[in-house]
């Protein structure tokens, strides 16, 4: 039976997904980190482990591997890794961004954008094959609306508070949190934090502006313009008829209502006619939708 | 003779100056890194073979020490230092910020504002011997102003020029400086460099803002809006009279034309009697302007 495999290699771990002929899922394998720009040996290790996980289930017959990888877009080692797929598995094998397979994968193949708030952020856009990426510049460059971005803000935001020689309950929140007495005293803390775990500081500035906090609200709505300012650029860029669909994925656009009502509420005021999608799971299975017929042969067959 | 040594321990190097009764300065040492937050032991080290230098040149007459230690407002080790210094040199010693014995050289002891804007930034207030801080909290949280917080907003704002598919001079500089053909590709760069070589891009900027570009100037002043922010917030906290003299220091406002007028075009909006003081060079000389008596004696005699 011929199959293809799908691979989501992330920061965090690489999932390979392999389908039938009739879009079937088949098996699924989880292995270790994927990201090539922070460990090259380490990420294509634990990408072929999963392909050959695969091989051993279903046999030789794979008909190609579309593997969207994490930290490709900054090494630019697209073609390289291709090769080195295709040679060890001798399977037509291409390599696109991890951002770019959920983009198959979020649109069913169409055109469209996919923006993507998690610890990071990026907005791609698709349209007649060819890929517009706004954004995505890492946390100190930009990641506009993701966990991270919110993070900072809102302890910026608490700071200045404090800078006033004032509380409020951002800065309560965040000495409760860090177990101090002064909002001064979480910033030592907070350095020593990775990106991950400032990232996730945002869950409870969204818990606090659920309960109706002006100055958390204010934060996740700044953020929310940061980011609908980077779809509406993709959006700008798109060559008429555009395409209207916008997916949204990543834990701060699923989970967090305040930021992606606000999102879709600015994209609206400029394009009354975008079509909002929420792709939340499995990216792996955007090999179902790439048709394209450039993937890299086996030298040695 | 006796003498009194001021410290100023930095994150590059430690200077130590000893100085009559007169106020003569007699002799200068300079010594390696000296924060305590960084590396505790090499900084200690460093600041003891300073004032070991002074003392074997200038005899075991010295009536106290004053030492600035970059770092110690985040390890809060103020008492600990003190004590150590007292007991290795016999001599009664007090530990303070190094942006505090800079606000009492800027200010010769009187009351006011010391605003730095170097690498990173900080606004530190004093009146009737009590220091109000206003940020100064790291790159990630603070430092607005500062050549860092300059760079990093001219390299988004390039990077914004780039999303909307369109290059401008500062798109330009940015790929011309790094050498590479498009501003995307700066960023693995700018991932690469320390805070410091970041913090020097802020050059570029203001040579750019000097040409008459648009970007740089707003760049540079939206950077000045939010430590003139930071100063009036410090303003706000003092109690009627409040002192009016603000020095500044640090390369962004002792050389960027741009940076200081927009600083005291905003403040002198709120507060038209403000009193601007330029502050450059050594301020281990802040310890002829401490009158306090607080100085931790020595346990053993």
């Amino acid at each position: 039976m011929t199959y293809k495999i799908g691979i989501d290699a992330g920061g965090t771990h690489t999932t390979a997904e392999a389908y039938d002929q009739n879009g079937n899922l088949l098996t699924k394998v989880e292995t270790g980190q994927g990201n090539v720009n922070a460990d090259y040996e380490e990420a294509m290790a634990n990408i072929k482990d999963a392909i050959r996980q695969i091989q051993a289930e279903l046999g030789p017959d794979c008909e190609k591997i579309l593997a969207g990888i994490a930290g490709v877009s900054v090494t630019g080692e697209y073609a390289k890794i291709s090769q080195e797929l295709a040679n060890t598995f001798n399977v037509p094998s291409k390599t696109i961004t991890d951002s770019a397979i959920a983009l198959y994968r979020a649109l069913k193949g169409k055109d469209g954008i996919l923006t993507i708030a998690g610890t990071g952020s990026v907005v791609n856009g698709l349209q007649n094959g060819h890929i517009i990426a706004v954004g995505g510049y890492g946390h100190l460059l930009g990641d506009e609306g993701s966990g991270y971005a919110i993070s900072i803000a809102a302890l910026k935001k608490a700071l200045n508070t404090y800078d006033q020689g004032k509380t409020s309950p951002l800065t309560e929140m965040f000495t409760r949190h860090f177990n101090v007495n002064r909002m001064e005293d979480c910033n030592a803390l907070v350095y020593r934090m990775d990106r991950p775990q400032i990232g996730k500081l945002a869950l409870l500035v969204s818990s606090l502006a659920n309960q109706g906090d002006s100055d958390a609200i204010l934060v996740l709505e700044d953020q929310a313009d940061l980011l609908a300012h980077d779809i509406l650029m993709c959006l700008d860029r798109f060559t008429t008829p555009k395409p209207m669909d916008i997916a949204f994925t990543g834990s701060v656009l699923t989970k967090n209502e305040v930021v992606r009502k606000r999102v879709e509420a600015d994209i609206l005021a400029k394009y009354p006619d975008a079509n909002f999608i929420i792709s939340d799971g499995g990216n792996a299975s955007g090999v179902l939708y790439d048709e394209a017929t450039d993937y890299t042969r086996p030298l040695i067959k």
